[in-house]
């Protein structure tokens, strides 16, 4: 028998997924990430726990990675929260498991790839993946394939200003970053922003969850509600652009935020119906169905499909 | 010797571009566009043309075509110019010259694809086209790739709404498209907007071209200076919007508006690079060079890198 590993390394822990060749997950565990000495344990880590688990080699097809950071042609750019810069896993793992048959993409890029083969989007071969969490990530597969483009920064949607009013800072640099206003964060700050005008408060109010908001919304809270709406035509508008860049089928959504279900899908899908250029009736928006399990079977489809 | 041809398809008139196989253009004439009857003479227009060429059909590997509408897997869905609803011209125009290695794109990214292989953009695996004219057209090329998505907008960059001020209707049904502001119409309206209300005319001033306005700002006069700036932003926009999306390596401006050159393109390179996200000194910005033969050598790359 044999297999291929789907192995999705974050910030904290490392998840890795052991399939068999018709993409059924046998075995799943993780690790923690060893971020220290400029994250070198990283990958021998990986190999040595791969290694106890007593498979031959010779059984293992290849090795699919999500990793955390920009990835272009396989090769990582940078991995910020792995203390990594430049990084060549192919040939660095590679040389640790002695087998090269390796394939490296960006995480958000790699799960949108897990969720058209094993998810919600199963069957769609053109898909963009939102996730909305501390952060807003994005992921575009077209025909089948994860868009990691030339500096890696494919499905780096997060970052794409869609803001011009509020011009929150972001953490790139820039300012009205989808990500200032989409995510878990953004979510907050919005609120606070209009609580504080609409009581006249001097003093930021941040004392809510974005997870609050949304329940305040589900009960008809008159600001809840504005702030929901809102955010929800700042992503309405983000899937306008995708439908005319790369145009895919299916908009699917996760991350933390995207819990609250079709009370914020069914928002953003008339959000997006508003910009009528091609079908607007025809795009798909649905929840992510894999949870943190969409980057191990993404790093799967990436060895199968190559195959 | 073997022939690849390259077919460009448009509203008056039709391209033919006779091919050897390593690319090099050996003949080169158009016929006219016959849209009566549904646009049913077409097909065979193009074949009874090649015919005449006196060429065996075993000669022929291929046939290329870039049609003005959306496509998505070689199938037209609309061509409004063309009077053609759905069309299959595989099937169509492979049963009149007995030859179904055809392939079939949407205009603007088959320029674009003939940009990369043949024009300013050679040597580039994932660029932009923009075609500045009365509209504006977009062409996406990834891995060496068109983009056509699901509905054939891939793309469709004119189409994006850019512009939150004026909202200017669009043909296309909604307001604010960057074809509204950005193309030679855009660039007309918006020297009139800014000249009526500088001098309070209640009439629109139209009586003037956007060759004009660009002749115009390079004489620095202050009011077009301030026009061809406005829709550099717009076009800068446009590009961070792409370069976080599909990350090509190389934006490419082509039709008449881009005959400003450097003028405008380094206008719209300072634009684009206030958004800072990744690398934003690495992508390049040049002007289109194939002019309107690029549709028959995109043509000839549609077989040619398939094959």
């Amino acid at each position: 028998m044999k297999f291929i590993f789907g192995i999705d390394i974050g910030g904290t822990s490392i998840k890795i997924g052991q399939f068999n060749l018709v993409g059924e997950l046998l075995y799943k565990f993780s690790i923690p990430t060893n971020t220290e000495d400029s994250g070198k344990h990283i990958l021998p880590d990986i190999a040595r726990a791969i290694h106890e688990l007593d498979i031959l080699e010779s059984d293992i097809l290849g090795y699919g990675f999500g990793v955390p950071g920009p990835v272009s042609n396989n090769q990582v750019i940078k991995c910020v929260n792995l203390n990594w810069t430049e990084k060549d896993i192919v040939s660095e793992f590679g040389e640790l498991v002695n087998n090269y048959y390796i394939k490296v993409g960006n995480d958000a890029n790699v799960a949108a790839l897990g969720e058209i083969t094993h998810g919600s989007a199963r069957g769609h071969h053109h898909a963009v993946m939102i996730t909305l969490g501390t952060g807003v990530g994005g992921g575009i597969i077209s025909k089948g394939h994860m868009i990691d483009g030339v500096y890696g920064a494919g499905g780096e949607i997060g970052h794409i200003k869609v803001d011009f009013d509020y011009n929150f800072e972001c953490k790139c640099g820039t300012k009205g970053c989808l990500e200032t206003v989409a995510s878990a964060t953004g979510i907050k700050r919005i609120y606070a922003h209009k609580h504080n005008a609409k009581y006249s408060l001097n003093q930021s109010y941040t004392d809510i969850s974005a997870k609050q908001v949304f329940e305040d919304a589900m009960n008809q809270d008159e600001l809840a509600l504005e702030v929901i709406d809102e955010i929800s035509e700042y992503l309405g508008y983000a899937c306008h652009i995708l439908s005319l860049t790369i145009n895919p089928s299916i908009f699917i959504f996760g991350g933390g935020v995207s819990k609250a279900g079709d009370f914020l899908i069914e928002r953003i899908s008339k959000a997006f119906k508003k910009y009528r250029f091609i079908n607007p009736d025809q795009y798909e928006f649905t929840v992510a169905s894999l949870g943190n399990e969409a980057g191990i079977f993404g790093g799967y489809a990436l060895i199968k499909r190559e195959n």
